[in-house]
């Protein structure tokens, strides 16, 4: 059956094998708020113990980070960097991460390689109290290339509409605490490949704390911010506006956590980069200003506190990352980075001195 | 800014580009649900109004359907073909579709065309009364050639627990109506493209009831049931459990209507097969019963009735139809297309005759 099909480059049978497997990955645990799972039309998710919810969802992918893997043969990890990404933007609300659904597509379907993927996903859902809610795997002959392939999901969360992110609670003299990336995280990919050669992957990654190559480096997982931030908050520091540095950097992302009155003044120079984002900048000879857009620079996640909560939510994220350590591949810890200003009119939302 | 990014095949420029079109083509309308739409880290949706909801979301893309567009330089209409589909898989589930998310990814992010896609996006939502609540759009040089690209998407509806389809309703005696398909919807384009040379996608379509190209056959719009499914119900007809036929065909597709001790037998002659799938299927000379694993072959939906609701429910499938005309592009009519019996202990779950 299917051979016309088989031969025009689609074989539903890999398909249906390969839901099968996803069904073992994901594992044989219980989740009662899911009604329905992998397998169905949809999937179906019981919403309970919310008075007045408010949906929070972010559509992302893992860019041109799915090139390193392949190079590698290592796709676990990009399954949980898909998962972290998207659990960091809806923590930008404070929403609690609900459930997750992945888009993978190959250019030849490879059940095995695809349970790799969806098993690295599966990982970062159990780990973060995620549902893997449903999916869809396409083979798409011609779009990709026999070993191509893409990876992009969406996760929903909730959060009560009182509790949601009010950036118009930040005021001028607010400080920005900025946690630790810990490599490139999903952006600047294309940056890198064009910079590093894969000849030269396997060398050590020079400035490293622990011994890894520079594609360890270029793998390391994109981490999840949400434990830090619950952490924080459950110090007792009120976190008013959230921000996540990726695509565009900090110049593009922390202005979306700020009113558009106020602009942030940045000190960054006390921050550590990591030696692989150090790396890619050192190589494209970008100019300081310039590096700030393009890549993380050493922060991956920006909070904005009044003054007085400033300190207490700075040691509790850094007791958090030493609990469950960010830097594992090179990074920083947290620190203060900068401070709320009134924006002159037409100038900058972000000013690095 | 950004030079050594650009040469490294990513514009950052572009995509802020790209997102401040987006936001045109989503228009200006306010939609009080949406608290944050396209532009922040999360999309943000106000769920009001249920007791007790169940969220349904699906994820899916068009497949190689996008090739198709790209050949013929059309490119609104897969917005639409994929914002239907996912609809129409969450309606099986009887849920209200809310908010939708799309997956952008091209070789070079070329604004003006994201902005084509993202349209036909835009304009499926709206019609459907379902907010566009962000998305992603990725420039993945490598990933894809330069004029490559490819789209998904996640939908999420909700439902109130009560009302959820459980195909533990279905009982043997229960009758199957099927709504008729438009053209090959989302899926057989790979087969499709290795059976009809491009060079022949400017021919008139042979049988079609308008005069037409193979080319605007192939790109016809998956079209969305919601309407029709929502008459039926209006019309006081209970529908116990539904089935979108998308990849694996109605032998695939409708066994997930129900339970596992229950089977369909069907006549399936008395359909209008569109005349874009009936070219395919004869071109690779698919047999009878491969071609209804492969292709829809005239039936794009299926619902499960009691007999004594099923005269009642055609009608109104009809009449819609009729007021909203599904077969536009050539498809025939809803048909009552089969019986519920038991299963037989390892026999098919749907037998056709």
């Amino acid at each position: 059956m299917t051979d016309a099909y088989r031969a025009a480059g689609v074989d539903i049978d890999a398909a249906a094998r390969a839901v099968d497997s996803y069904r073992q990955a994901v594992g044989p645990e219980r989740d009662e708020r899911v009604l329905q799972g992998i397998g169905g039309f949809a999937g179906c998710f019981a919403l309970r113990g919310y008075r007045d919810a408010v949906l929070v969802a972010s559509c992302d992918g893992v860019g041109t980070k799915v090139l390193i893997a392949a190079q590698l043969g290592r796709y676990e990890s990009i399954g949980k960097d898909l998962v972290h990404h998207c659990i960091n933007d809806v923590l930008c609300s404070n929403a609690e991460a609900l459930f997750f659904l992945d888009y993978l597509a190959m250019g030849k379907l490879t059940p095995a390689l695809a349970t790799e993927i969806v098993k690295g996903v599966a990982h970062a859902c159990r780990q973060n109290g995620v549902a893997l809610l449903g999916g869809e795997t396409a083979e798409m002959p011609d779009v990709y290339a026999e070993t191509g392939f893409d990876l992009a999901g969406t996760l929903v969360g909730a959060v009560e509409r009182d509790e949601l992110v009010d950036v118009s609670q930040v005021g001028a003299g607010d400080l920005v605490i900025g946690l630790p990336s810990n490599g490139l995280h999903t952006n600047g990919y294309s940056l890198a490949r064009a910079m590093l050669p894969v000849s030269e992957w396997g060398d050590a990654l020079p400035g490293a704390a622990h011994p890894m190559t520079v594609g360890d480096a270029l793998l390391a997982v994109h981490p999840c911010y949400a434990p830090c931030i619950r952490a924080m908050q459950a110090s007792g520091a009120r976190i008013k506006s959230m921000a996540h540095i990726t695509g565009g950097g900090i110049f593009e992302n922390l202005p979306r956590a700020l009113p558009d009155h106020l602009a942030a003044r940045l000190q960054l120079d006390r921050l550590t980069v990591p030696p692989i984002v150090q790396l890619v900048a050192t190589a494209a000879h970008l100019h300081r200003q310039e590096s700030y857009r393009v890549l993380n620079m050493g922060v991956g996640f920006c909070c904005v506190l009044a003054p007085q909560d400033a300190q207490r939510g700075l040691e509790a994220a850094r007791q958090a990352c030493e609990r469950d350590p960010i830097e594992a591949v090179g990074g920083g810890r947290a620190e203060i980075i900068g401070e709320i200003e009134p924006r002159h009119p037409c100038g900058p939302s972000v000013i690095i001195d």
